[in-house]
């Protein structure tokens, strides 16, 4: 039947995502999502990595994402594997990360029957997306595709995209299909309110005493100009939050310290402020909660003047408040051209990023999953070459292999530097793979640190005293030690293992000049 | 505080579940499971199996609990954690595996608060739980584990247990506890309706047009021994469902052959019953729907006599059939020791369980995830030495690393072989690591055919015809081809590439005689 093997569902809804800008796939098919992927041969304008688990699909779909501004594509197979893709999910919702999903169905017919791989899909999606819809028919899939597009591209609280989740039934990819439909815009995203703008403006003539707390897109390079420029011309401060999607730094943009990660420095930091104007972030708060401790970051006293989330066209909303003060995004105070000198002894977190950032090229884009062994890399690359910087923003690690895929894919003139804490990478490291395979322009450095780090502090932290053999038996990585050399061989992936900072500088030489994946496991 | 530092809610948690014999805890943990890691020091009888990921807690639960009947515990970090371990409990609520998760959440006064890692976990637990319940103070706590092993251990139609998820706010392991609380006996199984008896009777007069169709329990040693001397006596058929939580098999045993998995042949298979008894298993259905083709398996025709499922007893149930049909389970045919040939020549898959066949000593677990490869095991092995066979249950791939963990510590006396399929096996692999650091009696098996193999035929089944490169691209696994040798090495297990049966059998024999994990890489 013509109609079925030429404009099926699975065909009308790839055209649509094509046609939306939605136009790399990172996939993990099944049977549900054959008629998907034979699909992928009939549509022009549709590229696929092929991904070796679900959460390197969604990782690198948010790190495609972030770089391209579109919607990032997976393709999954059915509920258990949208639940393999759910915790990278989490983190691009907190991101506000726009996302499509296609995750397969069994026929709606099959549905009836408690089939092996039969669950609630929906049930599965619902958590980490905005948005969830059950495809009905084939001739509406390509509708619903469009809506699923619309839905990614709208802003929500946490930044300029939401999570769009289309389960797609077999029937309605194998069924005769309609033409492919164009996605609505999504509704434009607010300007500020004229009181809270006010109340912002009175703040900042308090100059040191008020703080601009930023995220979302605020903290690109526009965003940052402007409220450079705010800040030099209140004497107030600027900050970001702890973890943001992507920071454009490096010399000749503004320079954004964050708000620290340990609950005691962030306290402090906030301390001094009597107020605080979000722009594309929310009241602070701590990571996690403390017996006794406050979960809320900033002082009781300090006003909190919630001028605009992800929702607000936040680049508007820095240009009036700049307009309002006086100030000129040319005006902001630029960082300079000035790395560390390359080190030399012992490898250490601080050595090797010191390393990184001397050497690091021009439009570099930093995967950072480095948890503890990242404490330096901030200020240590503030004055390196420009480039951009992209954080997990939702704790769950993981992220980082993935993303740099993504990232890769979305930029593949450019070096991506994932700097990836060991413990976190054995979440996804199956990455490397696609890495391997599509040659993505990917240098992951591992801080073989051998440990989880970050739950030793932790477990003070909760109260949880005097630590016994087998507490600490679960925060230790070195019985056995991974060898990450040979896991990245294994994947295709070439690898130097450095123990000192020398070894640590050549290794990165080769690594940069490698057209290609390289892997570094830098023993800390 | 005395209080918190001894008896705090973790403590009594703890405490409770090593009372209801739930005393292996597979754990990925995060800051918020801090006190209940902390708790382990002071509560003798839990052992603990620190997962790099957490499919691999949850996979090695089910195959813990598979083999001692008693509830597998996982100890995962919030939402997005559990989500990584849905796609295993998938697989083990289809397996009517006991499972208990603890999953830790934000401390109470914390989730009002939009938190990085803050999401909906009740959420992400309901589609892959039975019993779903979220702490509300540490006195309490100590109850609330107790019902989680009561809702663990309570039957279900897919078999003896349950999964059940018990969310564990911060404060809640950190305040004040109770005493340990003894779990409730779960409400007995039931026996078999009369009338349904009295239906199967008469089906079973009629000889060679009755189906003994059985699934969960049923299908150990004791329940084939009835089914067999039932079908002895009155010429009928027994047959299990297509994939089974655990057969006991081999030598000495009853032969149990399964409804094959391809659609045609699965008809073809059940096309002469004109009854079909089923004792703990479900009226069969087809794994995918396809176009024009039926969901269910059985003829139209069929009388369907649902004579017991997972919450009957289902031994008590043959049983009593037994006896209404004058079958003594002595009478039983067994099966002799009878293993095929040493294979020479060309390694395939067929060779290679030849090899297992022969070689396999008395008392294996076979963990099989072979998925293509897999098409001759079980006839190959059937007259092999008396063993154990867990098979993926939910279709969720990436079950076997895991479970063949969980096994080993279940039954550390015992050689675990897990036959893996390479495309499976990469969405579990830091399993291994695992099994390095316990030494785990486990001796992996890839069949790298480099495919996902069974997609290709699904292709075709789903009427997605003239693949092109693109969907081609999407079932390889060949560029690069995974180097599992390698891959072993960086998690600490030795492994050898077999490419000839001759060298398959050398390595089956040095990993046999390892006592600890090993791995063999089967060019197939």
């Amino acid at each position: 039947m013509t109609e079925q093997t030429n404009q099926n569902g699975a065909t009308s809804l790839v055209q649509t995502l094509v046609a939306g800008g939605v136009d790399v796939c990172f996939s993990n098919p099944g049977t549900s999502e054959m008629h998907f992927v034979a699909a992928l041969d009939r549509v022009d304008g549709m590229s696929c990595v092929l991904c070796l688990f679900e959460g390197v699909a969604t990782g690198a779909a948010d790190g495609w994402a972030r770089m391209t501004g579109r919607p990032g594509l997976t393709l999954l197979h059915l509920g258990p594997g949208l639940g393999n893709g759910l915790a990278n999910l989490h983190n691009a919702r907190k991101a506000g990360t726009s996302i499509v999903n296609v995750v397969g169905e069994h026929t709606t017919q099959h549905l009836a029957y408690d089939a092996p791989l039969t669950s609630d899909t929906e049930g599965v999606a619902r958590p980490m997306s905005h948005w969830v819809r059950t495809g009905r028919d084939s001739r509406g899939i390509a509708a619903d595709g469009a809506a699923a597009i619309t839905a990614a591209r709208t802003a929500c609280p946490a930044g300029p995209g939401q999570i769009a989740t289309l389960i797609l039934p077999a029937d309605t990819a194998w069924g005769p299909g309609s033409a492919p439909v164009v996605a609505a815009e999504p509704p434009p995203r607010k300007s500020a309110d004229a009181s809270l703008m006010a109340r912002a403006v009175a703040a900042l003539g308090k100059g040191a005493e008020t703080l601009i707390f930023l995220g979302a897109d605020a903290v690109r390079a526009a965003g940052l100009e402007l409220a450079g420029a705010i800040a030099a011309r209140t004497g107030a401060s600027m900050m970001g939050r702890t973890s943001l999607s992507r920071i454009e730094r490096g010399a000749g943009r503004v320079n954004l310290p964050r708000l620290p990660y340990p609950l005691d420095v962030s306290l402090e930091t906030l301390a001094p402020y009597r107020s605080i104007v979000l722009v594309g972030a929310p009241d602070p708060v701590a990571f996690f909660g403390y017996p006794g401790r406050p979960s809320r970051l900033a002082p009781d006293h300090a006003e909190i003047i919630p001028l605009a989330d992800g929702t607000h066209d936040v680049l508007a909303v820095l240009a009036e408040l700049a307009e309002a003060v006086g100030a000129r995004a040319a005006d902001a105070p630029r960082l300079a051209y000035d790395p560390p000198p390359l080190p030399r002894g012992a490898l250490t977190a601080e050595s090797a990023t010191a390393a990184v950032a001397a050497m690091m090229p021009e439009g570099t884009i930093i995967v950072d999953e480095s948890i503890t062994s990242g404490r330096y890399s901030s200020a240590m690359t503030q004055n390196a070459a420009p480039h951009d910087w992209l954080q997990i923003t939702g704790g769950s690690i993981g992220i980082g292999p993935p993303m740099a895929l993504g990232a890769a894919v979305a930029a593949p003139a450019r070096k991506v530097i994932n700097l990836q804490a060991d413990g976190s990478a054995m979440y996804t490291f199956q990455a490397l793979w696609s890495q391997a395979r599509i040659r993505a322009n990917v240098l992951t450095i591992i801080w073989a640190n051998r440990s989880y780090a970050i739950l030793t502090g932790e477990l003070t932290a909760v109260g949880a005293s005097n630590p016994g053999r087998k507490a600490l038996d679960m925060l230790s990585l070195d019985n056995p030690a991974l060898d990450w050399v040979s896991l990245a061989k294994g994947m295709g992936v070439p690898g130097i293992r450095a123990e000192s900072a020398e070894a640590f500088t050549a290794a990165l030489r080769a690594g940069l000049a490698e057209n290609g994946p390289f892997l570094i496991e830098a023993v800390i």
